[in-house]
This record gives C-alpha cells, sequence and structure tokens, in this order.
C-alpha cells in the first residue's frame, strides 16, 4: 500500500486530487481555476481524443477551427444561450498594456479599449451560426458535419482539477440538416458514439437518457446525455448531445433553398465531451493505491521494470528486455522500459501501481535462467510467473481481460446503485445511504423538480431512453408519473 | 484556367487570399483579424501537426497543456519579454457580463473585475517557467522536453489569412536543461527538424540561421530560424528555434542541485512553428489555376471523377473504383471519390485543381472498357493514361515524382534566388528588380541594420549557419566585416 495517498474511506475527495497530481496527471497553475495537463495526463487525453476523432471521422465528421472570441453581442442573440453562459465569462476590453506613467508598473493602456468587449468562447454555437450562415444557401449545402477540437473558458468559482476548471479542452461537433428528423437521428448517433467510447475504451457503463427542461443546455430544444456513476455514488455527466431545432438559424437568420425551392430554416445540433472525462476515469477504477487506467487508453499498457545487481547482471537482462520490446510493438502493445538506476525496484512497482499501468513485467537474473517473467495485473493484483516463450500473444489476451474486468466491475456497481424508491423517505434514505441512482416517479412539473433538490441535494439526472417501468405517482406530490426518472447527487 | 482567381502577375496579393479562401483553407471571421480554419485547411494541418507530433516524440519529447491565461505580473518578469509582447496582447479584465439595469442590454458587470489582469497567452514562457520552478529540483529532473499544441493571441493590427492573424495555433516547445551546451544542442535539434519537416514534408527548401540581435524574439539570447523564399520575391520565416539561456530560469527563480551538489539556474530553449505554415505553403507551389498541395501533406492525394450518362454507364464504373480505392487504400493513399451528382466533370476538375490535389484520375466507359484510366499531374499538368493494372504502385511512384519536383523546382527558384550585391546600389536593385536573398556584408552595427531597413525596407532575415563567403567591407558603411548575411524584404 502507497502511503502517500489518502483512501477513499477517510477522504474521497482529497483522494481523488491525491490521485490526479501523484499519479501525474496535473496540477494546480498560477491562475485561479486553471490546471496544467502534465504529460503522462495529457498523453491519457490523446488517446482518448484520437479514438474519439477516428470515431467522429468514420461517421463522416470532419474537423475544422473557429475563433476563440466571440463578440458580445453574439451571445445575446439567442435569449436562453446568454442566460446560461454570460454569468461566468472571461471577458476582454482591452487589446494593450503599457509602462505606468506613474509608476505603477504595467498597465492596462486605456487608450486600447475595445469597442465590443470580446468573450472567450464557453462554447461556440454563436461564431459557428453565424459563420454557416455564409456557408449555407441550398439544400445542396447540407448536411454540414463539423467538430471542433479546442479550449474554453467557463468562470467557475469552485473548481476541482479535470472536473471543473475555468479553462478546459474539449470537443463540440456543430451539425447543421435539412430536416428535424435528420438532426435528431445525429443527435441520437453522436449520443451512442459517446457512449460507445465510454463503455468499450474508458469502460466505464453509462446509462443514456434525456435532460429535463431545466437541466438543458441552453439554448437547446433537447439535450440528451450519458450518465455514469463514480464510486462514492455520485453520478458524472459524461458527455451530452444537444438538438437545437432551428434556434440558431434562427438567431443568426440561416435559412436555405429546399428540393422544393422553399426558404427555411436549418435544423441544428451540438455535442460536445471534455478533459472532465479524465475526471470520471480517475474516480470510477482508481483504489487506494493510486490510478487504475483501462488498456485501451493507456499512455502505457506494460511497464518492465529489471531486478538485478550490478552491470553484469544488468547486462544480460537489458538484452532480453530488447528481444521483449520488439516483439510487444510488434504486437501493437505500449511498452515502457524503466531500467532507471535513480530509484529501486520496490519504488517503481509503486510508482507505476500509482499510475495505474494495466500489467507490470518484473525481469530478474533468476527469472531469465529459467525464462521466466513475473507478470503483475494492476487490477487484481494477481501475480503470475509466465514463460517468454510466448509472452506477446500472453499479455494481448490479458490486457483484453483486462479491460473487460474493470468494465464488467465498473456495470455490477452501476446495476447494484439503481435503486427503486416510492417514496421521500425512501428516496432521501437511500441517497444518504449507499448512495447511486434512485428510480423514481416524477410529475413533470419543474417546481417539484426545484423541491426535491432543495430537499435532497439530488437532481434528476435523466430521463433514461430505455423504458421507465410504467406508470406511478410522483415521489413528491403523488401526482400521476408517466414513468420513473434518475434521482443521483452529482458532479 | 480558373477564371475565378486572379493570377500571380496581376495581382499577388489578391491571387494569395483567392487561393485561400476558393480553395477552401480558410475565411475570414467576425472576430477582427481572426480567421476560421475551414474542414479542407484545417485536414492540411492536421497533416502537418501530425508529421511534427511524430518528430517530436521520436526525439523524446512529450506534449502538455498549460493555461491559456498568463496574469499581467508574469509578463514583466522578463525585461525583454515584456517590451516585446505587452503591446498587441488581448487583455482579460472582467469575468461576468450583466443585463444592464438602464436598458443597454448586455454590459460588463463592473463589480466582476479581475483583481489582476489576465493576458492570452502570446507564447507561454512565463506560465511555463513558473510551472517548472516546481518540477525541478535535481539534475534528475533534467531535461525536461516538453511541447504543447495551442492557440495563441497577438493583437495585430494589420492581418492577413494564415501569415499574420490575431489568433492562430501553433506547437511551442519548452525545455530545460543542466548546462548551456545541451540547451544549445537542443536548440539546434530541433531547427533540423524544422528544416526536415519543411524540406522533406513540404517540399520548401529553406535556409539554416541565426538571427540579428534586433530580430531576435524576446527574451532569448540567440534565435535561429528557418528562412523561406515565397513565388514573389519576398522571404518568409518558416520556424524559429530560441536558446534562452538562463533568461526565464532567473525571472522565476527556477534552479537545480547540480551532481556536484552545487545550486545552478536551469538552461533553457523554445522552440514554434505556426499555421503561419499554411500560408508558406500557398505562396510556395501555389500557380493561377490554385493550390498545389505536396503529396507528403496533402489531405486528398488521389481524386477520382467519373465521366458517364445516366446510372447504365455509372454502375460499372463504381464497382470499378470501388476496387481501385481498395488497391489505393491498401497502398497507404489517400484517396476520394467524387461521384457528387451535383456537378459536371469539367466543373469537378477544375474544383480539384484549385484545391491542389496532387493527382486526378478520369475513368469513363470507354476507359472501362480499354482497362486504362486518365491520370493527370496537377503540378506539371502531364496527362497520361495508364492501364488499370497495377495502378497503386505506378501512382506510389508517381506521387513521390511530384513531391520530389515540387522541392527540386523550389530549390531552383531559391537558388537563382540568393544574390550577391556589394554596394547599396547593387542591393536596392536587386531588391526592386527579381527580389529574393541578397547576399551582402554587414558591420555588425544595429544602426547599420536600421539604417538599410529604412533605406530600401529589407531586413537581415538571417546570418546563414553555412560558410558566409569571407571577409569583407559592410555594404552601407564600407566597415570591415567578417562574413555575408542575407537581406530580403519579408513577410
Amino acid at each position: 500500500m502507497s502511503k502517500e495517498i489518502v483512501s477513499r474511506a477517510a477522504d474521497y475527495s482529497q483522494w481523488y486530487n491525491d490521485l490526479v497530481i501523484k499519479g501525474g496527471l496535473a496540477d494546480y497553475s498560477a491562475v485561479r481555476g486553471c490546471m496544467v495537463i502534465k504529460p503522462y495526463g495529457f498523453s491519457l487525453w490523446e488517446h482518448m481524443r484520437d479514438q474519439l476523432d477516428r470515431m467522429f471521422k468514420e461517421t463522416g465528421h470532419q474537423n475544422a477551427y473557429f475563433p476563440i472570441f466571440i463578440p458580445k453581442s453574439f451571445l445575446s442573440r439567442e435569449a436562453d444561450h446568454v442566460e446560461g453562459f454570460a454569468k461566468e465569462c472571461a471577458v476582454v476590453t482591452h487589446y494593450r498594456l503599457k509602462t505606468d506613467p506613474a509608476g505603477g508598473g504595467l498597465i492596462v493602456d486605456p487608450d486600447a479599449r475595445l469597442e465590443e468587449e470580446l468573450i472567450v468562447r464557453p462554447t461556440s454555437e454563436t461564431i459557428i451560426w453565424n459563420t454557416y450562415k455564409t456557408w449555407i444557401q441550398s439544400y445542396r449545402d447540407l448536411p454540414v458535419l463539423i467538430n471542433q477540437w479546442a479550449n474554453v473558458v467557463r468562470w467557475e468559482m469552485r473548481t476541482r482539477l479535470f472536473l471543473r476548471t475555468s479553462e478546459f479542452l474539449w470537443q463540440e461537433g456543430h451539425t447543421a440538416h435539412a430536416t428535424s428528423k435528420e438532426a435528431m437521428e445525429e443527435t441520437l448517433r453522436m449520443l451512442e458514439i459517446y457512449a460507445g467510447f465510454v463503455e468499450e475504451f474508458m469502460a466505464i457503463p453509462v446509462i443514456r437518457g434525456v435532460k429535463t427542461p431545466s437541466e438543458r443546455f441552453a439554448g437547446a430544444v433537447e439535450t440528451y446525455c450519458i450518465e455514469t456513476l463514480m464510486q462514492d455514488g455520485k453520478a458524472l455527466q459524461a458527455g451530452t448531445s444537444h438538438f437545437l431545432g432551428q434556434n440558431f438559424a434562427k438567431a443568426f437568420d440561416v435559412k436555405f433553398l429546399t428540393r422544393e425551392n422553399a426558404l427555411e430554416y436549418v435544423w441544428a445540433t451540438s455535442w460536445g465531451v471534455s478533459t472532465r472525462l479524465v475526471g470520471a476515469l480517475v474516480m470510477a477504477h482508481g483504489d487506494d493505491d493510486g490510478l487504475v487506467i483501462p488498456p485501451r487508453i493507456a499512455p502505457i499498457q506494460v511497464v518492465i521494470v529489471p531486478v538485478y545487481r550490478g552491470e553484469d547482471q544488468k547486462t544480460p537482462i537489458d538484452q532480453e528486455v530488447g528481444q521483449i520490446i520488439l516483439k510487444l510493438k510488434a504486437a501493437g502493445i505500449r511498452v515502457k522500459y524503466d531500467d532507471s538506476d535513480h530509484n529501486r525496484p520496490g519504488w517503481k512497482f509503486a510508482e507505476y501501481e500509482m499510475k495505474g499501468v494495466p500489467v507490470r513485467l518484473t525481469l530478474g537474473s533468476r527469472d531469465l535462467s529459467s525464462r521466466v517473467v513475473e507478470v503483475v495485473r494492476r487490477d487484481t493484483r494477481e501475480k503470475m510467473s509466465w514463460p517468454l516463450e510466448g509472452l506477446a500473444a500472453a499479455l494481448e489476451q490479458l490486457l483484453g481481460q483486462i479491460q473487460e474486468n474493470l468494465f464488467s466491475k465498473a456495470r455490477t456497481f452501476l446495476t447494484d446503485h439503481i435503486t427503486p424508491a416510492d417514496d421521500m423517505e425512501t428516496l432521501t434514505a437511500i441517497l444518504d445511504g449507499k448512495g447511486g441512482f434512485v428510480s423514481a416517479h416524477w410529475d413533470g412539473n419543474p417546481q417539484t423538480e426545484e423541491k426535491i433538490k432543495e430537499l435532497t441535494k439530488a437532481t434528476i439526472r435523466c430521463i433514461p431512453l430505455e423504458a421507465g417501468g410504467g406508470e406511478g405517482k410522483c415521489v413528491l406530490t403523488g401526482r400521476p408519473s408517466a414513468r420513473r426518472v434518475l434521482f443521483a447527487r452529482a458532479y
């Protein structure tokens, strides 16, 4: 057991921070609310990003890049949108600094005030739809299927590494369609891509659902989401896909000529996931010894640690490892050989456990003469002695097993933490006790939703897309309800 | 000849804009000085970025991400640095908007003023070295070899798509070393990587050199650069690699414990290339019919256009093209089949010429029955009829030839445009005539450099790393000079 990490039981929140910082994922920065993503964390993000990018491209999307600045007036064009973002944005008012003539150092040059203030993008619907106006004239120009990888800024008052930072990295898809039906299909297609990615690559099971009106994206007609569950029983929204209807087309006057020669407003979607997913990964799989990273997105899938005394022992190990690495790389396995002499093997074992590397190989002189290697799984801690012969194929299989095991463990946890409740007492008891999602009837009234939130700190995470379990009575008001929804306390 | 593009001879500057906009690379945006990078342009940038990223990683660098905001006080820490960047930066002063109680719409909330203004990063030395302070304690922590792909903002008054925009995309490497020698080696290693990339992938020959003190990066001890030549005879700086000495280590107090247990300041480098390279590509290879993109970085290397009347003719062509695409993809060729029925073949020919696709294949019914295909090179316009048999291998070879031909043409142009001058009259006549680089003696005095700039609008692009042609007399002052340097008018 590593001594540097607080246990989940002792202080879940501190445990999370310990994993992020001591696992080498990120660090606080000198700028309030902004983080530094360290090389190991960024490499993890790169693996996630590259996989998502492949999935977007396979479904016909192209990347593009739009300005980081949004003219203030653009925000106001869509009434709900401005409501959602105006209160937490970084505002650029000047374009020059100068030396204070009064000797006060560097000051903002009052002569360099912008005529119109610029907002550092919190999301890009407005600037993008203003651009689409010039790109879209006819049904022939549709659909437009564009994605952007970018940084965005939302001025958060209470921040947490990865989960809620003032600046974060994300992708935002912005598509334009000729019909409502096509736009809705796209909305659900992207939801499905997110669900597939999070389940198959991040090994985190998701619940697909739709948000209640009060939890919708500012400017959307419907917001679809994937919700995940963390080990402390709190929910985390992992991705959203919005059906925007014609809201932004109307706000920016984007019309197109249909096949029938009529002029109509364009239909839109937008969808995004962010570096927040890294936080979800930490909290879904980590344990009291550190990170546990699913093999399919792990920057290092296999680490090799040599055990030796003196160069005489090390040379033959180096040679054998050279061969192993060639074979592992040929099998597409991401492998690292840590033969640094600054640190002892025991220190390295703890270090790579902390970093969540799925498999560790240890090779010593005795192993070498028996042609075996010690293999340790990060997920189960199982320690095995395997023949060097056929190692690459065996490791490929093991990595697959670890991936499956992580998902299956997380799925069991999720299934065990969806609990029905038919009255407020039960609902509250579950939230205060085992946590997780509570499946309960709701009368569809936003005030009921608000009241339950006040009473329990839980929100409706989503109305699941799968069957809602039939009719019943609202958990708070007793009024009729068509189906159950999922409540939870959330990140 | 495409009618939509102004010719280079008629208006070089307009020709450039036509290529960028009509070639589908980028567009102006609603935000002054910022551009929208369109899907085709972004795909080109992705191919450039991915190749550079591989080269960085192969030389031991890792990516990371640092905040977009720089506290105002950080800029002031390094005297030259603040001098270089304070006059052209976007300043965030507030973090909230609100509805004007006086009915003036959305206004900056005066109660949400930041205690310290934040600068949108023009470059990240300051925020990164402030972070390195916490990462580096001992020689064991060195070297730190980090790169960041990011957007940066420099408030430019006169902007041009790709060449000079207020926001641009780039990479910035920031490395930390134990010795001056190592840092200098890194500086030159990265210069060599840039040179290799620009020559081998972008097919643009470069001159490697070092900047004069007046052209150095703000905060550098030495700035190395690669200079390229555009078709109008103006030079373009394509990349820079800076030896920063201990300047930023001193400004942010970053010391390390040496092997000998002494405390010393860390040595630094930084290096970057940007989306400006896309502009260089356009101007180096484009012609009066549009873009000409070197195969190794072309988003589409081969486009296939079918020629048919009616579905009866189209179906067998589609089937054949399906087979061709499989073979080309297996050979690693990026291929697009444009069978859209909105546009005629002639329109498509012009379109892909405009987009600079290296090779076009045209397949009609008659070709199909003779088992041949029409092959047209974008660079030479050569039109050939090739057998379908063995097409993939032949195209692979052709793409290699096109890559070589573009480079060789550009190299001849460069060689022909480095002209010696031994007096001001000749120097001026060359600049006003054929243009390009003028190789002339300079006495090493910044005032001489400034005076020549006033007289000719040419700057010293660099002191080439290769031999300087022996001693001589300064072209302006007649004072002794150790070697020749390169003058040019530049972008």
